[in-house]
């Protein structure tokens, strides 16, 4: 099967909030008015981002989830999606799969697959995997980074963590009974995009980052990107999980990647109506510290319920000092 | 050096067309009123798309100006562009070469670099680069390859079938003179995306493709959006080049990818009007074939002086029918 004949089959469907979709030299699409066009890339490859073993569907699912995931911690909504795959073999099994994850990913966003590349690796070659998502949000609503203000609550959605607890696991690091074992591989390989939460928080929130690096990490974006000093108050954090150690629970939480939870910053004022999206969406949102003024570097600092600095070194993920799965 | 360090220190420029460059989860970005947006995204990976041992300063204008290509063949002006690379080793003169190859091509035809992504690779994993172009063209009046009409004259730009004799060159089946060799090897290297033709032509072409598959299975991609037979006059290609022989020649004028020019369809009133751009532009455009109506099966027929079929076979490149680089 040549190149054509693969993105015809397994990635060809119908593109109706598109000029025109796959099959010419771009894409075309319109923005609407009064929105802007926003517009994130990742590259994942095997065995850096995900396990070489990883099923194709769960990895379907997640190549396009962690790519909406940038575009709901703008506060946007998703609208359409470019696909760069360099497969090792043309495996039609593994790309029914791997397209009906993507595609059960895409649907549910109402996303459209606007352009796609397919290339045959090396002999040998990883598995790699680049998504650019596209997306609208309302013209100077964006929610970045470098608009936490002073005096903000630091919030937290869902249930980070997991993701982190789950690859342990897989990488017999830990050991977790069930139903956590279940949750955590879940978490890990089928992501949920907070497009809903993002877009709810526009008008509520200051700044906001989603939690793939890791908790301590992302946060640290937000602190330096608005030149204040974030405070997570180790006692607001959620609760650990049951039947798994304390310390690596505890990691996971702060320095785990792979949640793609949200974390944002908003006045006090806002605490009753983010109490209300929270039953809307029936998602978890947690109050994990605030944004003060500071006259040092800007950073990520975590305080006891005394108010004392718990030393805290593991900043996260970072692709060039640590390449761990 | 981490992935953030990395990403600021040879990434980032100046995005004054830009609302949000590089840092944040998306780039944010205006499209104007009365425009549509083009996207195509591209991966490029070492061995396949490109010679291991390219210098890293060619590898990073090619790496855009192919993609800016797609933006041209709808005659779309550039605006945006992101990049994820994902590399072997953080190797910082290889980097400062690399970036600066790709602004240099970004910079005359004022492309912004909005969104990035870094990522070590598996060890002995092979350099992959993956490029999304993004732009802007009036509503309505982006040049598709589904557009071409029956009477139809069929044209090309520029030189091509020379990137792939540098190619051959390059690898040994043939031996090119000077100053063919340079010639062929820097259209190879630094081919020029053709984003001042594309604009130009607009207003008088009907269908446009960019040639970076070869002639003959681009202009078939022509041929069977619209419906239509190709018809490719011998006599009136371009001449090959002096001091190679025929056989090779002809088969990288209709064969040979990575050219990056443009084949376009006419209607033969604007034949002066086509005379004009190629003057003003400095750039042959030759008038190669026209577009028929059929009754069997549109694809692309070669023609010789009495108008009889010439045999030929080779369709092209094709990643997964033969990856030969």
């Amino acid at each position: 099967m040549c190149e054509f004949d693969l993105i015809t089959r397994y990635f060809q469907r119908p593109t109706p909030q598109t000029l025109l979709g796959p099959g010419d030299d771009c894409a075309l699409m319109r923005v609407a008015p009064g929105m802007e066009l926003a517009a994130s890339s990742d590259l994942l490859v095997s065995g850096i981002h995900f396990l070489p073993d990883t099923n194709p569907r769960d990895l379907g699912w997640k190549t396009l989830a962690v790519n909406l995931s940038d575009l709901a911690a703008m506060g946007a909504r998703a609208r359409w999606v470019l696909l760069a795959l360099s497969l090792p073999t043309a495996d039609e099994i593994w790309l029914t799969a791997f397209s009906a994850g993507f595609f059960a990913c895409a649907q549910p966003f109402q996303v459209e697959l606007v352009g796609g590349d397919v290339t045959k690796m090396a002999a040998g070659g990883a598995l790699t995997l680049c998504v650019t998502a596209l997306g609208e949000v309302p013209a100077g609503e964006a929610l970045r980074r470098d608009a936490a203000r002073a005096g903000d609550d630091l919030w937290l959605s869902g249930y980070p963590g997991l993701a982190a607890l789950g690859l342990k696991h897989l990488q017999g690091e830990v050991v977790l009974p069930e139903p956590l074992r279940r949750l955590c591989v879940q978490r890990l390989q089928a992501p949920t995009p907070r497009l809903a939460l993002g877009a709810m928080l526009r008008p509520l929130a200051h700044a906001a980052i989603d939690i793939s690096d890791g908790l301590v990490a992302d946060v640290g974006h937000i602190a330096r990107g608005s030149g204040l000093m974030a405070e997570i108050l180790l006692h607001q954090l959620p609760r650990l999980p049951e039947g798994v150690e304390r310390a690596p629970a505890l990691e996971a939480l702060l320095a785990g990647g792979d949640d793609y939870e949200l974390a944002f910053t908003a006045a006090p004022e806002q605490r009753p109506a983010l109490a209300r999206v929270a039953a809307e969406l029936d998602l978890p949102l947690w109050r994990i510290g605030r944004m003060a003024a500071t006259s040092s570097e800007p950073r990520v600092q975590i305080l006891d319920p005394e108010g004392k600095i718990v030393p805290w070194t593991i900043e996260g993920y970072d692709h060039f000092r640590e390449a761990s799965t």
